[in-house]
């Protein structure tokens, strides 16, 4: 058989999947000879066989506007970490909300295959489910630390995967927040009636909360915010915390800032892949990108603890924003209200009762952990 | 020119390093009409030219009993994902304290070549230079989720790499415990007049802070604390928390576990690698075992979060523990000496003041920032 001859047949018939093919066995021959004289060079250096490398290109899409600090930087540099760690055989472009498609399409659109990739937040698709809202974050629920906790060493993950194999997605986390702020309002919040008739941006089950408290809850992607609360659409909104609403200029149009964010103490952002052109990619692809989401993971917590203080302080003293605690007893009567929101979840599917009987017994455990060791020590430093 | 002839030239000069030499030119014309076809097959699916990719075989030592859970598992799962993510291009062996090298050995047999990577923590190494135990954790310091964000957002890395550069040495977090337990002891510690006298396993600038307090520290691996402390060598000791206590049976030789971890308030752990070995690595594996590191140091502390709580409960209710809360007075008198010693550091050199003023520069802004979020969260659920 003639060289080219091999090659154009070895492709067609799709030996190149498995990326052991390219020059043929002669070359692998070659190669041999290669790493035996590679190996007298360098001691322990020895040579694989020859391959050909596939190269990928992929897509993302986000629920974030483009380069978004945190949000939309944090795609980007798990974009970046995808193609470096793969030497260029994994190319990732990150889109923002709307240029492919609009910020709440992107689980459609990586489900169908318009996308390899979405970055989000698990519960803008309690839609699809109401069950993937413990992905994201539960009021007065885990922390950052305690979610990854559970998703990696609790089974959390292994729920989250179950939840996404009907649509054809594969999750990972792939960011947190940390603990939030509470939100931003135009009056002072003395009382959970203070709350009752705020039409007020909050999603996921904080949201759910809210109505419970007599708001009306409203989710909307992160771009459509400020707009949204200028105009008077909606009377008040969470968004995330220092950082990302000074980025925003939410102060311009709300002046009381609260703490702390009761309705989102850990907030999980994720980046779910196409799991059939995940599974097309070589095993080392594959590994790659998951553990570059948890690179992402850690690393879009350690951006906003380090930032957002300063951006906390530009708040409060280069824009006059009013910084306030929620009066323990309004803590009081929301965190009895989640208890409720949350349990209810349960009830609808078997698969949801198994998602919150693992959420809550786990975060049981790792509540009372923290109480002689995180806790304990913030409280004595 | 014969094709062994140019392979064995090609070689011979080093060529092999740039990872694109094995088939030759004509392999590569051959490659090229290859991603040609597999392009039509599959719409995005180009390929990268073929390739000879070179093995590497590394050693790490580590300062943890193999495998021992936490800290010699952690040390595992970081080699397996580095052989993962490379697809065996790099494959990394694990050594136990003494297998290769005695525990506190690993820095200089790392530096000399020894090994490629070397697992433990910072603060073990203080006699090369005071200021590298701000690198693993600091009394009244610091929590994991700020260390991070010091270190990845904060500088900490680059003057990291700057008090190991000059060992040739390149450092990278690789694990952490979050906040540990405050020790075993033999008697209740009610002041710290109890401390006067005791001889302590606690490394670090907790070590110094104990001595301040007029007991006597020792540093010594993990291996031999529980004989020590059995044996009556030392009178307590610290280690890391319930998961890992559990596991070296420190509750037989010592009653009372107290507790927060005021001196270890978020080890990092780390795994530095011999600077020209991983230089010699083509840049993808560069990134692999950079970030793999960064995997591990959040996985690590996922599994002592998701852990810790049963092991705890095991010391309490099948082995007799007695739980105890340091006093407040306690706490206060030995973080009036933590700063002490902890500013003491910044005067061996002006590499330390650097680090010493980066530290508590971005730690007051940490700090600040959880008041409002993590800590105000924490007391609120």
């Amino acid at each position: 058989m003639k060289r080219r001859d091999f090659i154009k047949k070895g492709a067609g018939a799709g030996a190149l999947a498995l990326g052991v093919v390219g020059c043929g066995k002669e070359a692998e021959e070659s190669a041999n000879n290669t790493a035996a004289v590679a190996s007298e060079a360098a001691g322990v250096m020895t040579a694989a066989p020859a391959v050909v490398s596939k190269t990928y290109e992929w897509k993302m899409v986000t629920t974030w506007p483009k380069n978004f600090p945190g949000l939309g930087s944090g795609a980007e540099f798990l974009a970046k970490l995808i193609t470096e760690m793969s030497g260029g055989r994994l190319r990732v472009k990150v889109y923002g909300a709307n240029e492919l498609v609009p910020a709440f399409e992107i689980f459609d659109a990586v489900a169908s295959g318009t996308a390899e990739m979405g970055h989000g937040g698990a519960y803008y698709w309690k839609g699809k489910d109401e069950a993937v809202q413990f992905f994201s974050t539960v009021p007065f629920g885990m922390t950052a630390q305690e979610m990854n906790a559970w998703l990696y060493y609790g089974g959390g993950m292994d729920l989250w995967k179950e939840v996404y194999e009907p649509f054809g997605l594969y999750p990972a986390a792939a960011g947190n927040t940390g603990v939030q702020m509470g939100g931003w309002f135009n009056k002072e919040i003395n009382s959970v009636d203070d709350l009752k008739g705020l039409k007020m941006r909050i999603p996921g089950l904080g949201g759910e909360v809210l109505r419970r408290a007599g708001g009306t809850p409203v989710t909307l992607p992160g771009g459509e915010i400020f707009t949204s609360l200028q105009s008077g659409n909606i009377d008040a909104t969470e968004w995330v915390g220092p950082y990302n609403d000074l980025a925003f200029g939410l102060y311009k149009a709300a002046k009381y800032y609260y703490y702390p964010g009761w309705h989102e103490p850990g907030a999980t952002l994720e980046c779910f892949t196409n799991k059939s052109a995940l599974e097309a990619l070589p095993a080392d692809l594959q590994s790659i990108v998951i553990n570059a989401c948890r690179v992402a993971n850690q690393d879009m917590l350690a951006e906003y603890t380090a930032r957002n203080n300063d951006a906390l302080n530009t708040l409060i003293n280069d824009h006059g924003v009013d910084l306030r605690k929620y009066p323990d007893k309004v803590l009081e009567e929301l965190r009895v209200l989640s208890a409720q929101v949350v349990s209810e979840v349960a009830d609808k599917s078997p698969l949801a009762q198994r998602i919150y009987d693992s959420y809550t017994q786990f975060k049981q455990k790792a509540v009372a952990w923290h109480e002689v060791s995180e806790r304990s020590y913030l409280n004595s430093r």
